[in-house]
């Protein structure tokens, strides 16, 4: 996941791979980083400078031994899809679509276990946002069991857009917050949905729950009354999955009755 | 979680204190840890010996300074309850017993999550072998947000004895794992009963799995086909809370009907 050596960073760029963020070690002779600077600026990709000690810290991190020339490149590992086409496809296959949209989930444990329950629960999709999110870091695709590289993942510049698009697409908007007035087993989940899920920390942001169809919560019987997000996320996900397959039970029951 | 000195960590001993582990600096003087390694052997608490560097290593961790004198002990931080007391002590409160029992969860990130999300769940308490499992460190403390401190927690010196005493009190005992052939949602999780659950890596020792009534999973639609073990934890701990609520409903409306 990361790309090192002046020539071949500047190649990355040029074919638009994504990239993350570029790494130069701080004192580099200005002549033989320009035009790499010039090419990063042109294509929005970040810049930092690093002394001495911390450029061989990521060296030795991304473990590129030290031939890096001071150059290093980081490559966000997941394929990203485009939200309405990956909606436009689920309808297309005759599915129900459910995505989870996640707001500045920055623990990389908890973002890599969402995406693996994601996966596991059968979600078409999961959206993060472009900046404000950790990244898809190595400990994520870890924590994620590879579903970075199974589920279709999404990355959107601002999510406040995004809900309103996908309220257009017919997607009910469903944030998962513990202030949530209806119980998360009481609302149905059966239909086309986004699950807006917050950070421990943070909760969702007000403009994002704004535009939320309904504000949903997990009844909770101890006194601490709040779970870990990873695991908040899971239950949601399989209580949506369990809805989904009484009500393809009992359509079967149906049909079979015919 | 950490005392030192040989005077106050023998007073430890003495007193029946919780020590988990005494550490000695290597290349004591052997006269002065003398009576110390006989109480600990009498007490059957492991002691090890460290090397200089790994002692001091340990007494920054710990933030005891440099006075440990050489010795230091890891006291856990809960107060185990007996688990007989605490299923009779359920019972005598009207309320129907659940537990969890955790066959080597060695993470503590996700020994401290279960025990966090057994806790909101309602759970009455949750029990971990003395051996094997991970122990409560602070890391376990942490992630349970406190959940170690207001659930009780019970340690057992083998499960095995453990579950067959659980039957024994009119618990049935429940395995959760990928290999179960019921799914969790289709079984009664609303009767007094004990949940087992094993670690991602190890599963549930066969010679436990044998000692229970059912094998519950959670049906899934992904590729991956396996949840982490936290998640997966919350989700049954909070489908017999919701399974729970459900029968509390029904039975309000019941007696309001009369």
């Amino acid at each position: 996941m990361y790309i090192n050596g002046r020539n071949a960073v500047l190649e990355a760029i040029r074919s638009g791979e994504s990239i993350e963020k570029i790494y130069l070690q701080y004192g580099l002779p200005p002549e033989g980083t320009e035009d790499l600077r010039r090419e990063a600026r042109g294509a929005r990709i970040p810049v930092t400078q690093l002394d001495r000690r911390k450029f061989r810290d990521l060296e030795r991190r991304a473990r590129l031994g030290t031939r890096s020339q001071g150059v290093i490149a980081r490559i966000d590992p997941v394929d990203y899809v485009d939200i309405q086409h990956l909606i436009a496809a689920t309808w297309e296959k005759g599915e129900i679509p459910i995505i989870a949209v996640l707001d500045r989930i920055t623990d990389p444990h908890n973002l890599g276990a969402i995406i693996r329950s994601a996966e596991c629960a059968g979600l078409h999709g999961v959206v993060i946002p472009r900046k404000g999110g950790g990244g898809v870091t190595d400990v994520v695709v870890k924590t994620s069991a590879g579903a970075v590289h199974s589920l279709p993942m999404a990355r959107v510049e601002r999510l406040v857009d995004l809900l309103r698009d996908l309220k257009g697409s017919g997607l009910r908007v469903v944030a998962c917050a513990e202030s949530g007035s209806v119980e998360y087993d009481r609302t149905d989940l059966s239909g086309p949905i986004a699950l807006l899920l917050g950070s421990e920390g943070e909760g969702i942001a007000p403009e994002l729950l704004a535009e939320c169809d309904q504000v949903i919560s997990i009844p909770m019987a101890g006194s601490i009354g709040s779970l870990n997000v990873s695991v908040a996320a899971g239950v949601i996900f399989f209580e949506a999955l369990r809805q989904r397959r009484e009500l393809e039970r009992s359509g079967r029951t149906e049909s079979g009755h015919r």
